[in-house]
């Protein structure tokens, strides 16, 4: 049920554990055109995507669920580096990214799961960097809306690489139109 | 291999392959809240978005090819019914749903397949109602970006029903900015 403030942690949990699944089948095995190639200069691919999802699995959300449970607001988080993919990912497939974020994002829940996070848990807070005061249910339900936000820029970086070859039904396709919305 | 309109038959087959089970993965399962809410008024549920995915595999794609390949300019294709997944889906499931449009994407590669298109096929030329002169290349290609711009629909649908609960994160988040694009 999902909570006065429109939240519920078995939601949460829900989308979480469907991504690396959906995601999974989306791309593993398709052609280079799809999954190698952006939207231009400093822009990312799937493969790219892939990587910082990758990279949030280790250093974003449980941990700082356990800076919030451990620390409060008496310790900020980490920043987080937008960038590390391309470090990170080098050398690596896209099956063998796909293979880690599946396996990094089912340890992630099995330790959430761990917590036993109750309700009155959920109002706890803990200190960003840059937004400040954020609660632990605010960092649980970015979670899952961090997942689709970057499932969002997948499906545009994908039809991105179509878009001259659809010819005149480009004014039909709303993906071509979207100029990506990340600060 | 992508020929020189940046378009290749087995690039489309690839993604048009995928996005049933992609779709399966992510939704089957899922709350009603993910699944079932849109984002207000004359706006589609994941729901709604499966329901009218499975129209165009009935009406759409395979038909105007055919009417391509028989007609040619000389029949213009048949208007494509945006709203006839609200008739349509009434009383089903989205498990249902999802079974069927993974039945009908199957029955219709199978069909495709059986065409053997030649890259010769690629520019003969049909008629849309409001687009004028369009190509069976140019449709073959609309075809898996019309997957993709659906999937950037239902990310957006989706996220629309966690946009409080993120608190100041939504910011961050780009899929909470857009604004949709379809025309």
């Amino acid at each position: 049920m999902t909570s006065s403030d429109g939240f519920s942690l078995a939601e949460v949990v829900a989308v979480l554990t469907r991504t690396p699944a959906s995601l999974d089948a989306l791309l593993r095995g398709l052609p280079d055109t799809w999954v190698r190639r952006d939207e231009g200069k400093d822009t990312w691919s799937a493969f790219d995507i892939i990587g910082h999802l990758i990279f949030g699995e280790k250093t974003d959300w449980m941990p700082r669920a356990r800076i919030i449970l451990e620390h409060g607001e008496s310790r900020a988080f980490d920043r987080f580096d937008r960038f590390a993919q391309f470090r990170e990912s080098q050398g690596k497939s896209l099956e063998q990214l796909l293979d880690e974020f599946t396996r990094l994002r089912k340890e992630n829940l099995t330790a959430l799961k761990a917590m036993n996070l109750q309700p009155r848990d959920f109002s706890k807070r803990g200190k960003h960097p840059e937004l400040g005061v954020v609660t632990l249910g605010q960092l649980l339900a970015t979670w899952p809306l961090h997942d689709l936000t970057h499932v969002h820029q997948l499906s545009r970086v994908m039809a991105h690489q179509y878009r001259e070859a659809v010819g005149p039904w480009s004014a039909y396709l709303g993906v071509l139109h979207c100029e990506g919305h990340s600060a």
